[in-house]
């Protein structure tokens, strides 16, 4: 074994193939000999010393944990601000580090986990600590910058156009007599990258989704009735795909619709159930809406094939970056051709991919507001290419992997990172 | 070609394998040299003198449609009441299948549409016309008596429980700084099988779903907080599958909490949302929620195989028996053995399945009213087991496929079922 060991952490919102790419670590890793360490629920688990022996792991749990969804050594929501503000924590994770020999931090998430890996690399060299820190790229909401696209975003990409292909079949069959409006509410508090990946389920204007709802473009509510009843009588139906993060021209999200429940409390609202609402209210058509939630960022079932190629060369390239003393960097994604798709990795650095954000390119949204350009087909469609099927079980489920996680003998006294 | 023709029409809400159905009808028909047309829109269709020459149709698109969800010719939710109260509409129907000489009538639906094919085969009798009338089981609610389980349901439950399992990871690895308590909400007006169908996704008690409400049992809030509150100090989360058809004990379903918006009209409500808003306002943790509605029954990426085999057996046989001349008569699935598991394909009375509706047997339900039985799961495993996944294209999407629907010549006045 060479001296000192790799930490890695997961970070932020889970994805169908986060585990693809700790696979892809753990793996990589062990092929040079080097032992790896994971924090349990992310960050946390770092500040508190709680660490997993992933050398206990078989070769047959991590072959399973790279067809597994979820966060299998925990994740969490736990922003660390700036070294000024947060230096307490920093510190303890630099002493953490020390305590166990870790020599390379890996911190898989988005552009905060981004942010965060940059400023322990900062204060790392600050102590004259040996750490050579990398961001790998994660987020079904395809936000971060310099990557072409992110891992995760992909199967979440296919799961929402299959689904709305399926459903869209279902509702054209019977709206004659039944549904004639279905809404299906995306992911994306922020940009309409899942809204977008919703128009590759129909190829013309006449097939599902008629009508895309994307958070950067201000929702109007007659020029959308309007259009969802010319779609119903040319048509006989109209399906829409919203963004959970679509607003009114005042900047206010439609699931923050005020509606309150007999106590006045705010109810739990959603794009979805509003806009349906809002049809059947106005037009009078049968309306259904499905919001998948959580089912669309964990749905591994159905995950593409290139993301889960691109998740796994995230993770080999992290290590092989990590070990080349490739500090503050992340293996970016670029994209040299659309057909035949071709993309290699590149590391980029994290100062210039931290705490930014990447939206949707206004070319492509149609002129109209309501659905996708040749230019968008031709960027998403590669991402949700090829299927990477779990292998089955006997009861008809997944065969998804829980890990021992077995804990590594702390060395340092208890801390606990309050909540700020 | 032998005289006569063989009409099928598709009936109710469509499934992930009624196509399935339709597929194994036509291509049975056409090895024994029979003519099939079906009516587009169902029985609708069918009044309408509206129908469709499946002889248009290639073996490759027959291949592709027994693959491909909804309902390719269109169903309709159009029920025809008894002989009396709507003898026109029965003649008019045999006058169409007289027209176009049609001897075998499949009708492919639930207890409604067994009913109907059961009156049909009635009247034909009474006017001397030469007609064998044939239902074809379907539903994802599995509510049929006589038949073990019914094609649709199979698929449907795959679906949810997957999507449970998926769910529930994602779930797993955020809690302890996200979401503690996740709900799913899954189809049954009336009963709880797809309900159970969740169950399958944990095997033990501490396994997702922790928490089962089945519309068989009464909502006790009380009770239910406190189980909820309970799984979430020993697990650290909590999911629940909850049936739309959930209801308190007054009989009053929670989807109808009367939650109204700023004009006072009743919101669009689902149990789902409801469940979950209860838990954050009662017990303070992070909640989420999922809505699949259409997604579950038309899931067709995620087919379970036993489901695929048994729509494929049943249109089959109902060819078989049709031009065996079993008149009035429903191909059930008769199982023998659970494990391993062994059905097979026999004939039922439709007198003896029209208008009764199967309910989950109480001993399919634990002791307190949250989770399923050993029974249950032996009886629901293996109706999801197996894969029968479609065939993708370059795009990263099934290939579906649509039919060319070529409508036969019309040879009656035209005629309107005016709405009741």
């Amino acid at each position: 074994m060479a001296q000192g060991k790799l930490l890695y952490a997961q970070s932020g919102g889970v994805t169908a193939v986060i585990n693809t790419t700790a696979a892809a670590v753990i793996t990589a890793a062990r092929a040079a000999g080097i032992r790896t360490y994971a924090a349990r629920n992310g960050i946390l688990g770092a500040l508190r010393e709680d660490l997993i022996d992933t050398g206990k792991e078989s070769a047959a749990a991590l072959r399973a944990l790279a067809h597994t969804p979820g966060g299998a050594f925990g994740s969490c929501r736990f922003k660390l601000k700036s070294l000024e503000d947060d230096r307490t924590r920093y510190e303890r994770l630099i002493e953490v580090l020390r305590a166990h020999d870790i020599r390379w931090f890996l911190y898989n998430g988005g552009n905060d986990s981004a942010d965060t890996a940059n400023k322990v690399s900062q204060l790392a060299r600050e102590f004259g600590y040996p750490l050579t820190c990398i961001g790998v790229p994660k987020t079904v909401d395809n936000d971060l910058v310099v990557t072409d696209c992110c891992p995760g975003f992909g199967s979440a990409a296919k799961y929402t156009a299959v689904s709305l292909l399926e459903a869209a079949l279902d509702v054209a069959s019977m709206a004659e007599t039944s549904t004639r409006v279905f809404v299906l509410e995306v992911m994306g508090r922020h940009a309409g990258w899942l809204a977008a990946a919703a128009g590759l389920a129909g190829k013309t204007p006449d097939e599902a989704p008629h009508l895309i709802l994307f958070p950067e473009v201000a929702f109007d509510e007659v020029k959308f009735l309007a259009a969802v009843d010319a779609t119903v009588k040319r048509v006989g139906w109209c399906v829409v795909a919203v963004s959970e993060g679509v607003r009114d021209a005042d900047g206010k999200f439609l699931a923050d619709a005020g509606r309150t429940d007999a106590f006045g409390h705010v109810q739990l609202g959603g794009a979805g159930p509003e806009i349906a609402h809002r049809v059947t209210a106005a037009l009078g058509y049968k309306s259904h809406w499905a919001v998948p939630d959580y089912l669309q960022r964990s749905a591994r079932h159905l995950a593409s094939k290139t993301d889960h190629e691109h998740a796994w060369a995230v993770g080999e390239a992290a290590v092989k970056f990590a070990l080349a003393g490739r500090n503050a960097v992340m293996p970016a994604i670029i994209r040299s051709s659309d057909t035949p798709y071709r993309w290699k990795i590149q590391p980029a650095a994290l100062a210039d991919i931290a705490n930014r954000e990447k939206t949707l390119p206004r070319d492509f949204i149609r002129k109209d507001g309501y659905g996708i350009t040749a230019k968008a087909r031709a960027y998403l469609e590669p991402l949700i290419r090829g299927e990477a099927a779990p292998a089955y079980g006997r009861d008809g489920l997944p065969r998804y992997v829980t890990l021992k996680n077995v804990a590594v003998t702390k060395k340092l006294p208890a801390w606990e990172p309050a909540r700020s």
